[in-house]
């Protein structure tokens, strides 16, 4: 094990009916809320009209930034916090999936300060001050909801970054899991992956530590368990409680301690097909994780086999257990490879140029500018 | 799963070397320290002059309290909080096993009233404030050190009852694993059962949640799988690691997501055993488990089953299941009879008198009086 400091603050509510809480919550922090949402689905769903009601019935004063976009911008973030500059607010509301907290992550640090939010993200600033965020979850995926990390992508630069800090715990996050019975299939099926793919980060991260193995294990073999029956019972509650769960201890730090770091290099190449096409991150996770295995397996073959053979509870090599993997993300109908998702023609070229843009490296298996080709070429 | 609440803000440091950081930790709090501890191991072993050298090299006031008994007495706790409050302390050091670091969680909520510390435990009052708490560890065991949670012997009323509160979780918990490679094999085999018992009292305990299912089953396993080599290799650092990695996890709030509380049956018997007749807590356990188990085999054998299945990786009935947790505790030298504790002749009154006194009872196996003798029979 490597030396490690375990530290997660945030209070999470899960369960049925836990929003009736909300409005007392808030109010431990003020009175003044900017409650912050992304593209109106909470509109058309009911939930915008029931958090108003809470809200105005606890007396709350409210101001709002609507917009928020999947794969969040930091236009929208540098807008949302001049809105709680100008308006005082004591706490943070962010209503919806991991693009909404961790836009709210970057606001609250922004809102106490005069310059963009982006110089947190490229390392320029440092946060001392951050206003308090409450969250409600609408899409399990991310793990925003119970931990400090945003990612947020900056057009101009043609980069999209991550950043964090003890500040930005969410300090409650409310989780009923009946408030992402109507998240599609695609995207209930890019949220599994997602998490699964933050456990993979994890595994191949810096450092050994047997108990954790366990624990990552036990999170992706209860998604890959669960997730097939959710996509094909999309009302189904109980299935929808247990991959919520899931999602969160995918990225509350359990699966770090004993770790310096986790891997995370298929994230930051994620994050390029994200920036330059659209694609949905967790789609661009299934796309490049069975790849980077490939491009690596000689190197960590071990390690590889170890996960696979405990994932599929059979003695499997490196190579078997990527195509079990593959297999697996294909199941739920995620693309495993980047034309899957419709990106063709001449990409190679792009992605060379926007992974070096955003520096793609990675944790144990340091990427260089000289793997990029090789490895694009496995997800092409 | 049941409605939850998940929250552990206790900043957890693990590893080698982590005590350069104690006393700037403690200056957080202010300046002035009561710091508490046992029976003076932690004088022979050396660490006390390494803590006093770092209080004192970083300018700090302490004063201290020295004597906390293993099962801790409430008299500890009343004297060392009239110490703290006579002092006007900022901070409580708690250096030692569980029975400091609950003690001190005590003294935490007593040094700012007048009454009894024992006024908590009974329930007469509730703590509304606590003076902040930083412990390090130097037992593997009850998980003190990441919970809020404390049991305290009153010798007067015969009772040995549990405490808790959000207020007196520690601010800060330091486990270096070295400070472990001291313990003898006898209580490195208590501190092993204790924790797999905690991991029992949460799957016994109320509510249905697979994934936190999969956290036990790994925490028990990691413990099966080094425990016994530990006790051949008492001084070899990375399984002390392991221990006191998997000792914290087994108690920190993650095992009980998705239940509405734990099982604490066998813990209430065991604390009898060891207010009447000084059995180690560890042991008490080994003692009352497969007892427990025998006694509800009948009305809740899939469970049993389900344990003793998942945790030997083969299909096991519950009395299968029984018979190999027995043998595992028996192949770590711990007693699965009150006998082989040493503890013989005509106890059965006396333990019933103070299960009764105790008013024994248990969270998903609910205990009757008329319950007490079949079940004492099992573990004489």
């Amino acid at each position: 094990m490597e030396n490690f400091t375990a530290y997660n603050p945030t209070v999470l509510h899960f369960g049925r009916n836990i929003l009736t809480a909300l409005s007392s919550t808030l109010k431990e922090y003020g009175t003044r809320v900017l409650f912050i949402y992304g593209k109106g689905s909470i509109k058309t769903s009911g939930l915008y009209d029931q958090i108003r009601s809470y809200l105005s019935q606890a007396g709350l004063e409210v101001c709002e930034y609507e917009g928020i976009k999947s794969n969040p911008l930091i236009e929208d973030v540098d807008m949302a916090a001049a809105t709680g500059r100008a308006n005082k607010v004591d706490v943070i509301l962010a209503v919806g999936g991991g693009s909404v907290i961790d836009s709210a992550k970057v606001i609250a640090a922004t809102i106490p300060v005069q310059h963009t939010g982006w110089n947190f993200l490229d390392g320029n600033a440092k946060p001392k001050l951050a206003v308090p965020i409450v969250a409600v979850l609408t899409l399990a995926a991310t793990g925003s909801e119970m931990n400090p990390f945003a990612v947020i992508t900056n057009t101009a630069t043609r980069q999209k970054w991550a950043f964090g800090s003890p500040l930005t715990f969410p300090k409650h996050s409310f989780l009923d899991p009946s408030l992402t019975l109507t998240v599609p299939a695609d995207y209930t099926a890019y949220g599994i992956a997602d998490l699964i793919a933050h456990c993979f980060e994890a595994w191949f991260g810096i450092g050994d530590t047997s108990l954790t193995d366990r624990f990552v294990v036990s999170i992706v073999k209860e998604a890959m368990a669960n997730g097939p029956a959710l996509l094909n019972d999309l009302q189904n509650y109980k299935l929808r409680e247990k991959i919520m769960f899931s999602a969160t201890m995918a990225l509350n730090g359990m699966t770090m301690y004993g770790r310096a770091g986790g891997e995370w290099g298929v994230h930051s190449i994620g994050h390029c097909l994200s920036f330059l096409y659209r694609v949905p991150h967790g789609a661009s996770l299934t796309i490049v994780y069975p790849a980077w295995l490939k491009y690596f397996k000689n190197q960590i073959p071990i390690r590889i086999s170890q996960l696979g053979s405990a994932l599929f509870d059979s003695q499997l090599s490196a190579d078997e257990s990527i195509l079990k993997i593959e297999e697996f993300f294909r199941s739920i109908k995620c693309p495993i490879r980047l034309s899957e998702a419709g990106i063709k023609g001449d990409v190679r070229q792009s992605i060379y140029e926007n992974m070096a843009v955003n520096k793609v490296n990675g944790g144990t298996m340091k990427l260089k500018e000289t793997d990029f080709y090789p490895l694009i070429d496995l997800f092409l």
